[in-house]
């Protein structure tokens, strides 16, 4: 790789001491700093600021893999189903529910990808009102929610109409009300803006669109893990989520889907299959859905796939949601306050909300070069995500990021930029 | 557990000696005989004759998993998506297809639960066949094929025509041509029978099934790593199958799917998500499928859930499948043999197909106490299926099960009808 050998490694990239004794303080200070140790930080790491795309694994999950693998699986055998697996897609959605949504047991199983949720939980919503000819959404949701939703309203003949928020802020119930009617079947947002990390009013809007009698499904994606998030308090219908950002699942790790028990008897979702029968293995002629959450099962459960996400949930219960909360808000308000002090005489602009109360747990700095820039933080180990058109996401997953390794990361920013990258 | 401690230990459970000598003669002569210890086999375990529902883990994959955990994730991190993940559900799909399918690359994919393969590759054939009212099934299929036609059938107003096969045998040609028409859209039966072990006529039913202008889907799931699959060569359509049965991919592993390359830019799949939109980081307004079998994939690849099924499909490659399949034919042979000559006598029936050449990798053994003396098989730690109503499936994992194996799993069966169980 001749361009990386003749590349003269760059000047030590700093900040403004103030700025660089903060973030040691912080550090010192930080309640949870200890948990960061749980989790594998490889030396070629320089910062990592990506645990809102992919966690990074903790140092117990390949034991606990491998304990599933030469025990469970391979000594119990076909028998673990009976003796515990049959129960783990629901025992833990309890667990998830309890410790970070809000959620009262019998409300959150895990399964599917993302997207096969939401598009599960989408039909079952629509199919439930059947006469409504109209969905809400934004054009600023996550991509795949916004193709499932076209293709559904497409086969369905439905109506999507879209609100188009601020790119820096997200939606707003006012937008909300101003579209809701009696036409309305569903409604379908994120909780948390995938670019700008805006905090969507979860209540507010669930309760304006129950008034015009549509049901809400959220998107948790962004949330789950990162903020306390109050699905019962909220009256929230519908609501599914990943577990490969604040969940630290791993690489394609299954869903996650929330239907409050009040919709159980009434929602009936399009993917019949055995695992969510009322009796799997009498195998009879006709599917007879389970009782609960259950009956939103599709196919067999993945087993290995879940085994990293219950050690996140296990350490997200000892350290309590809300002081990871309170690690993350002060977490976002340091790059705030770089990008202010040290990265606005650059160009860089905050395209998040500046109010804690309206921002999750990661913060976009906007800059016309920023792809560039990006890319070659990437070549220097430091490791942020790029949103187009200008966005680099400084994703901070609370449990893992270190205020330190923010203020290296934004120092090389700040040199990068400098430089005229 | 009082009843376990007060019961007193069986008398040795012995076939014939005949029997049991030829056992000892299979293994010695067997060319796989070595695979078999690349398999965890712990103690407790007597004999395992359910690899046809969960195959036994390699001694391999926890350590693959822990590379997987620690190195690729843990290390690479978000950049291991870019250098080997986003490939990896077609690499591994394409290996797939020359080593056990028949199929050439760029053709088969992995993700998600066999159900929602089956359930997007079901509605992807109706939709391209929209003119057409009826879909031809058999009851005697898996249950969770039968639901998710039943219910894309209601939704969409088709009607199923059932056959309903000779349990001990399977779906013919006959039956079939017999309620195909030009009504037809699509045609879906397993390849290989869950309870007898049938192989239908993949060839002449999908010919048929072509003349009359339908679409045929074949699921493999108890093919797929047993027997030979020609799915090119059938001029199949569609096909989806499981990887945790011969495949051995673990509990809940992910599912494949195959689409004939000439069908890619006819077929459309309902669950339209952002991995299988042809620029998935451009993450732009509108869907637009990826060229090829990637616009088959929905949600973010179970990068996890792929790990076991890689090892077990490289041990297929390196043993080869025309030689897995020829000790398949031994083993179930022995067990008819064993099932004429020692069981009959206590009133046990093979209800699976005598001829090899249309029985795949397990044979069913029909007893009116069969629900009973399973059990008991369990208690004594000789794990095999009971399929109801009557039915005991000797599963015989070709790579993982010994002659001997098979001998003593069928001497506590003997024993435990003849003490009249």
């Amino acid at each position: 790789m001749p361009s990386d050998a003749d590349a003269r490694p760059p000047a030590p990239a700093e900040l403004p001491p103030a700025l660089a004794e903060l973030a040691a303080a912080r550090d010192a200070s930080d309640p949870l700093a200890a948990c960061r140790d749980e989790f594998i930080l490889p030396e070629g790491v320089v910062a990592y600021l990506d645990g809102n795309s992919l966690g990074r694994p903790l140092k117990a999950t390949s034991d606990r893999l491998a304990r599933l693998v030469d025990q469970e699986w391979g000594e119990r055998l076909i028998r673990a189903w009976d003796e515990t697996w049959m129960d783990r897609p629901l025992a833990l959605g309890d667990q998830l529910g309890r410790v970070a949504l809000g959620a009262a047991a019998g409300q959150v199983m895990i399964g599917d990808s993302t997207t096969v949720m939401l598009y599960k939980l989408s039909r079952a919503a629509l199919d439930a009102r059947g006469g409504r000819t109209e969905i809400i959404a934004d054009t600023e949701n996550f991509p795949t929610d916004r193709y499932i939703l076209d293709a559904i309203a497409r086969e369905a003949g439905r109506t999507i109409r879209w609100i188009d928020p601020d790119p820096a802020g997200g939606v707003r119930l006012a937008e909300v009300e101003a579209l809701l009617s009696e036409r309305t079947a569903l409604v379908l947002f994120s909780h948390i803006a995938y670019k700008s990390a805006f905090i969507a009013d979860m209540p507010a809007i669930t309760a304006a669109a129950h008034r015009a009698g549509a049901l809400v499904l959220w998107d948790l994606c962004h949330a789950a893990g990162a903020i306390e998030v109050a699905l019962d308090a909220s009256d929230v219908d519908l609501a599914a989520g990943c577990s490969y950002k604040f969940l630290n699942g791993g690489p394609g790790a299954p869903a996650f889907g929330y239907v409050a028990s009040r919709l159980h008897g009434e929602l009936t979702q399009p993917i019949a299959g055995w695992m969510g029968h009322a009796d799997p293995f009498t195998m009879g002629p006709g599917y007879v859905p389970a009782p609960g959450i259950r009956r939103f099962i599709s196919g067999t459960p993945p087993i290995l796939g879940m085994a990293p996400v219950q050690d996140m949930v296990d350490l997200i219960e000892r350290a309590g949601l809300p002081a990871v909360r309170a690690k993350s808000v002060a977490l976002t308000e340091y790059v705030i306050q770089v990008a202010d002090e040290a990265l606005a005489p650059l160009g860089v602009t905050v395209a998040s909300p500046r109010d804690p109360a309206l921002r999750g747990a990661h913060v976009t700095l906007d800059h016309p070069r920023m792809r560039e820039a990006v890319a070659e933080l990437w070549r220097r180990g430091v490791i942020p995500d790029f949103r187009p058109p200008q966005g680099l996401r400084v994703g901070l997953s609370p449990l893992s990021t270190g205020f330190a390794e923010v203020a290296t990361a934004l120092a090389h920013l700040r040199q990068i930029l400098a430089a005229g990258a």
